[in-house]
């Protein structure tokens, strides 16, 4: 086989498997190979699974007996480490051993393994989801660069060829950030679409499952394995299923496309803003109509994420902090988890009430526009090691400026997708975001689909030579 | 006219008018001068409408055209002071004159309206919905005890016919509690049912409003008028109008009736469970099947209501404390809503995590069987300035006393009625309570309504002579 199958969308990698062109022991035994490889450098895997060739010998064996192993026959699609898993560890990103999480397959995991995916290891995350470094992980683009995070594994293992897919989480911009920072493609669903019973959490109102990918229609292929009803978990949508491959290839002529006066266009770097105009006027020549809107309740809605993350978080890890198990914790998680105790619970109430009224007004924007778009992040990926970004002069924590253009759409809940736009002066990718209404995924996967084909953003791929 | 218009049920007193039996301005000057001759007594108006003999004559006038003014045509329901009415001041029970409510007809009032309803004035509440003592306000059976709260003025001046039906609202218990310890029925609807946009808000997220009536049937035709969208609250629920009067006369035959081994069996005065147990042997002779259900988490319940009506209050409130206007609060109101600031946001947290556990819980035991059965309270009245009740040898203070079996619907936002159930040994009514899923509130009135038909509580009023 050609080892370029590494890169092949996964539609093309599960038809090339079904129809025995590759065999799915090949395909497995490269990704293996390029971990040894490159994984070193880049660190983006926390544990490899030992069963990978025996199982993808068993989805050779099936397609040898004449059964369908399902839409990802074969398909390796690494897991974030937040993610229940029978067969590997689950670490959630800390050192602290005394906290342990069962090993089970997390409802996403098992539904992927049904669709005849396997799994070639964990991947590295923030501690606990609680930050967007994913220290020590690199940005395959410049080793010298974080992936971001918190599943910057995800981002780092998609974007340098070490597996076809990875499956993230996403609280207040966790896969968006790592796909544009890397170069890939993450989608947020609609809240609770993709159940998350297995996951670890991290703040249960704000957190979604979904993918990272290197094309939108494998994002849009693997919501179709992902969405469905989970029992276990009490948030998950209950909907008749859908194809959210059914859209691919609609025109964006008559599509209403909105944009943010204010909040997206403040603090931007120059070369996102660039990319981002180049964005609309894109969309504008094939035939869409853009409509601007301001969302004043913006001002809020950082002090509304924080204060609802924070006392999740910290709920959560209570009797961590009780049994003296945070001092494990890195610092800045350990900061963030005990500082979770001191928002009150009128706090909390106030910044619920944000969230309420800023769906209504997102609510009321989808009445007149199909998609909004804004830049995934103001900035690119930052240096390893640094803290504060300078935005054209300026500086900021790195924290507060990675999330500003995400965690909007965590708070009202709806499907928003970062695509790659191309690259900055030093090298490094920028997202577009699309975000939508409630449950119209598809329609986000649609919009992002016809920006990525036309751009072609995978012709580049990183750590190989130009 | 005869003077006993005023306790027929509001299905007949509309149908009256309508047919010109009785006049509107008639039955309206009968509960005038009631009002004026009793209520100095009882004290359950806290201000009433000088127009309300003008606006009884316009429905006189207006049938006498030929028109129809509606199903509550003439009707006079008394609204409790917590709702804002165009025509008279609301003061949601506070006496500090520096906080002021708009002066314009909230929507449950405006809906009454459109139906042809006249309201004969403002009627008592706890300071702010924060109590279950309503002072000074009297219970009709007993002068010297307290009609329960919050919405007491609306219980007691349903019981000594001061109106027809009275608007209460509902946290913990405050629409059931007065129900209960006046002998008047009490709906609380399912969470949204009837919209709350122009009510002082106490808790968002448990506040229901919902009337207090003399009969089933009534509260039944009220939730015709009072049931449908509410543009102006973020959660009122969006349905299609249905007839909540159409299951009522449905045989029990078949039904299947829940009852909870924990928590409603717990401290009950030895009346209330006879009674209780009286209304079981009756629904088993009626053809009813008694299935029986613990529900352990119950356990947390008082914890979870507790921080989130304390939180929610408090935020309410926060500019009020700012401004040191808490200071002419009661005592025990002031307290209650100073204290809500110490609740963490982590405490929070985990309530709504038991609240929703809970919701599961009582989901799953509503796929086994039609209702739940439970005694509204484990007490009746208690006595005018005494903070703790004596049930069977235990002394317990009568706020937690009071709300215990009525504000696990709170929590799960179910529907839940309180039908009156005769009387303890002091000539005190207790009730029962039935209670359903989400929006069965039609099967919820149903049953009610065949077991307050059968036993005909109504028969006796109180404050005449027997």
């Amino acid at each position: 086989m050609t080892t370029n199958a590494i890169w092949w969308p996964i539609t093309e990698q599960a038809e090339a498997i079904r129809t025995r062109r590759i065999s799915a022991v090949e395909l497995a035994g490269e990704y293996s190979r390029r971990i040894a490889d490159i994984d070193p450098t880049i660190q983006s895997y926390v544990a490899t699974n030992p069963d990978l060739l025996k199982q993808a010998a068993e989805v050779d064996d099936a397609i040898a007996r004449g059964c369908d192993p399902g839409p990802l026959a074969g398909v390796c699609i690494a897991i974030k480490d937040n993610y229940l898993t029978a067969d590997m560890p689950t670490r959630a990103g800390t050192g602290v051993e005394q906290l342990t999480f069962g090993q089970k397959d997390s409802h996403a995991v098992a539904r992927l393994r049904a669709a005849g995916a396997i799994l070639p290891g964990k991947v590295r995350m923030h501690e606990f989801a609680w930050g967007n470094v994913t220290h020590p992980a690199r940005n395959p683009w410049n080793t010298a660069y974080v992936p971001g995070g918190s599943s910057g594994g995800s981002g780092a293992a998609v974007a340098a060829g070490l597996c076809a897919a990875a499956m993230g989480s996403d609280t207040g911009g966790s896969i968006r950030i790592p796909a544009a920072a890397c170069g890939t493609v993450g989608i947020k669903p609609t809240y609770g679409l993709i159940g998350r019973s297995g996951i670890v959490p991290h703040s249960w109102s704000l957190d979604h499952a979904g993918p990272l990918t290197r094309t939108v229609a494998d994002a849009a292929l693997l919501l179709n394995v992902l969405a469905g009803p989970d029992a276990d978990d009490p948030v998950a949508a209950v909907r008749a299923p859908e194809d959210y491959m059914r859209e691919l290839g609609t025109s964006l002529r008559g599509r209403r496309i909105g944009i943010l006066r204010n909040h997206f266009t403040e603090r931007v770097h120059e070369d996102v803003r660039a990319a981002f105009k180049a964005s609309i006027d894109f969309f504008r020549r094939e035939g869409a109509e853009i409509r601007e809107y301001d969302v004043p309740l913006l001002e809020y809605g950082l002090g509304a994420i924080f204060a609802i993350e924070l006392a999740s978080s910290s709920a959560y890890h209570e009797q961590a902090v009780r049994d003296g198990l945070t001092a494990g914790f890195t610092d800045d998680v350990r900061d963030l988890v005990e500082m979770g105790r001191l928002v009150s619970s009128v706090d909390y109430m106030h910044a619920e009430q944000v969230r309420s009224l800023m769906m209504a007004d997102f609510a009321r924007i989808f009445t007149e526009v199909d998609v909004v778009a804004t830049p995934s992040m103001p900035i690119t990926a930052w240096k390893s090691g640094e803290w504060t970004v300078d935005i054209d002069g300026t500086p900021e924590s790195v924290l507060a400026a990675s999330w500003r253009f995400t965690y909007p759409f965590n708070l009202v809940g709806l499907p928003a997708i970062s695509v790659p736009n191309g690259f900055d002066r030093a090298g490094l990718p920028t997202g577009l975001q699309i975000a939508g209404p409630a449950y119209a995924d598809a329609r986000v996967l649609n919009v992002a689909h016809l920006y990525e084909r036309v751009h072609d953003w995978h012709a580049r791929q990183p750590l190989d030579p130009a």
